[in-house]
């Protein structure tokens, strides 16, 4: 089981989403995450699409995108040659015996309280998936509550940057 | 003209995003954007979809989308009783006449640089979709090579959240 994240430019038609998505699941694909918006020009959206599945198949896929009418440009985007991310809101219980440790561990990932309730906070974190992921995971020593998030988005590293700078920044990120 | 902003649970089938995408479609309705990922169930997805259009066309969907046999729930993020996020990576060209001012536009927003180039750096911002259209447009004085937006995400406030809260942690935010 291979994991791709491919980077279309499609046009921005009524019907794009749906022809993507509908290829996916022909194949009995699942999507892992899938995000779509607008981009610099306003008759192009861009879409990130994470799947999974064996490399044959996904290779047929890429194949069949090329070949839509809407879609411009496929990019691959490798974990050594791309920045990838991804937001998630989390709530989590909350009260007087536990928020502290709560908060705790929000300032350790740099996360962000963004709403609070009595019994309740809901967080903010951004990063690559391995951090969201790790997150996740030692919030469930709390009572996760509910979540949501956006599924991953990237672009190509710039030609000639660094390899390591993002895990530099990662080190000593703000 | 009303945008609406859907949060949907639905089953995690290969289909759904087809359907959910082909409904919207068939009506000739753009999707603003759209983030689909796991939860905290592994049997569920949830999908946030930004459509703007004539209400009662909007009100047709939402009740053909309530009949849809893999979708669990809908529920519409209100602006003042939800948190909307979206993240943004920006590569907008730099090199040393203007480095110093995109860096300075990137303190201002607590944006952050993710990967430099000698010609370009790339950008992380999240936030609500009014600072991540602020910041695009600001950064338009320079030249933005290329970016890529998630998609807003979102839950619901916590039952009896300060209404205002945002607004205070948006002004003193870390």
């Amino acid at each position: 089981m291979k994991k791709i994240v491919l980077s279309l430019i499609v046009e921005n038609t009524s019907g794009v989403l749906s022809r993507v998505a509908g290829l996916f699941s022909r194949r009995g694909y699942n999507i892992d995450s899938l995000t779509v918006g607008v981009t610099e020009n306003p008759k192009l959206s861009r879409m990130t699409v994470v799947a999974r599945g064996d490399s044959g198949i996904l290779e047929q896929i890429r194949n069949q995108l090329q070949k839509l009418e809407d879609v411009r440009e496929i990019t691959e985007l490798a974990p050594e040659h791309s920045v990838c991310r991804e937001l998630v809101l989390v709530r989590v219980r909350a009260d007087g015996s536990n928020r502290k440790e709560v908060m705790a561990l929000t300032d350790i990932f740099r996360a962000k309280i963004v709403d609070v309730a009595p019994d309740s906070v809901l967080i903010e974190l951004t990063g690559n998936q391995a951090k969201i992921d790790a997150f996740i995971k030692l919030l469930s020593d709390f009572n996760v509550l509910e979540f949501v998030r956006t599924g991953i988005t990237g672009l190509s590293r710039g030609a000639s940057a660094e390899d390591d700078f993002e895990n530099t920044t990662h080190q000593g990120e703000e």
